[in-house]
């Protein structure tokens, strides 16, 4: 049993494509539709039933393309949404929650994790939740960066300002600092993290400046490449994977905005290999 | 590392200890403090506050008695509270469902699963969701059966009347049946379950007349069973069990309701085993 369909990737705009990455990376032959809702970016601010009716509107769009599942390659959209969206359409659907919780448990040999995410993820407390199931006696310490999303999409990934503000957003989680820059850790040592999951897809971005700034002592683990290893999984379990041949894989790029600008962007970030993006209007299930 | 102190084992009632006793077999160097709130069973139809309510002061109980880590042996109680147990209270805390949830995916081979529930249980949907993060391919079925837990705790285990509740029960997930008793299946086989999930821990001692009733074709799986093994990793993954030896263990039984009640109520389910039983009164957090 096969199944040739293409497999739906949402995110509320760029981050996604750190999970398309690495889906294409680990399945050659899978063909993909990304979905980017940029005209509405950044989700992480917004209120949960706005998430809510967007999520809808997507992956209404999505299964409109006949996509074979979908993958929610968005923290704030799989924290809010899910359940609901499971409920909702009869095809799977994976959020990238619980294979980043997983990574993250399996990486902390102290049992002490830090998250990062947007407010709207850390107010549903998925996160915390998804690390309890796999470990309950893992400590977890959710903290919220709004500065970061905006950052990246801005194309901003380094530099002097981006490093600023990653130690100033990370402070909290990390302990103060002095004034060269080391890590002084007030926090008795029982309270110290030494794995920082990046809970937005956007993050893996700023990857570099994330561990330079955490130190070599924090395992820094992003749920991109956990995703993908669960989708690999996943498709293999329930006989809808293609077993080939590669070249007949397809990539679209659907976006909310502007085409050259998400093309722009994508390139910026990732490099090439983004050359069919087109402009949809999200339309479908409001309510 | 090892840590000697009990083992706390929670549920509204008698019907975890299908749990705890599962967990004295695979864990026989463990000492245990079960805890049922029998003055106020069933929580099934209770509403949300107040097994949160009832729930917390539990836990608060057990934690006073010095448990290492406190297994909530009640569906029920896991639905609607073990996000805000875990948040609440420093201590792993084990819940019920995703043990049986990840049994219940490994049982069925056509990827479709029945689970009864109580109503409380049902409404969360806490079943449908932790079955589709183990596998989103998999469909869910959820149906609450009220009857069975009062039929429990009233020690009716067999019988006429039992078997005729258990199949009137039973007939919307499982289909019409003919006048001999045969199911005759007006569901399409694309709707028919493989799998009948057990979401209370009363239910395993109705094992016998729910085999009968859903027939050979449906595999019957439970979560006491499945809690225990998830228990023996957590102890191991975490430093927290007990090496031995196995004739230090000691087992204490707590009720809300009357002890000599519980004695015999649990002798009759359960056989020999529970010698000391003591009454106790639930304080601690209300709020």
């Amino acid at each position: 049993m096969t199944d040739p369909r293409p497999i739906g990737v949402f995110d509320s705009g760029v981050g996604g494509l750190t999970v398309l990455r690495e889906i294409v990376r680990r399945l050659p032959a899978e063909s993909t539709v990304y979905l980017g809702d940029n005209a509405r970016a950044p989700y992480g601010t917004r209120s949960d039933d706005e998430v809510l009716r967007f999520t809808r509107q997507a992956v209404d769009t999505l299964v409109e393309r006949d996509v074979k599942l979908v993958v929610i390659a968005c923290n704030t959209s799989t924290a809010v949404a899910l359940t609901d969206l499971r409920r909702r359409y009869p095809l799977p659907i994976l959020g990238v929650i619980r294979p980043g919780a997983a990574a993250a448990v399996l990486a902390s040999r102290v049992r002490r994790v830090g998250v990062i995410a947007t407010p709207a993820t850390v107010r549903s407390h998925a996160y915390f939740n998804a690390i309890k199931e796999e470990n309950p006696a893992v400590e977890v310490y959710e903290h919220a960066t709004p500065a970061f999303v905006p950052m990246v999409e801005a194309g901003l990934l380094s530099g002097r300002d981006v490093e600023a503000t990653v130690r100033d957003a990370l402070a909290p989680l990390l302990g103060e600092r002095d004034a060269s820059g080391e890590f002084i850790f007030p926090l008795p040592s029982s309270a110290r993290i030494d794995t920082l999951l990046l809970g937005c897809t956007h993050y893996p971005l700023l990857r570099p400046i994330l561990e330079a700034v955490a130190g070599d002592h924090v395992a820094v683990v992003d749920s991109a490449t956990a995703t993908a290893s669960a989708l690999v999984d996943l498709l293999a379990m329930n006989g809808l994977d293609v077993p080939g041949p590669v070249d007949r894989a397809i990539h679209l790029q659907l976006t909310t905005g502007d085409a050259s600008a998400f093309h722009d962007l994508a390139r910026r970030l990732f490099g090439e290999g983004f050359a069919d993006v087109q402009t949809v209007a999200l339309q479908g299930s409001a309510a």
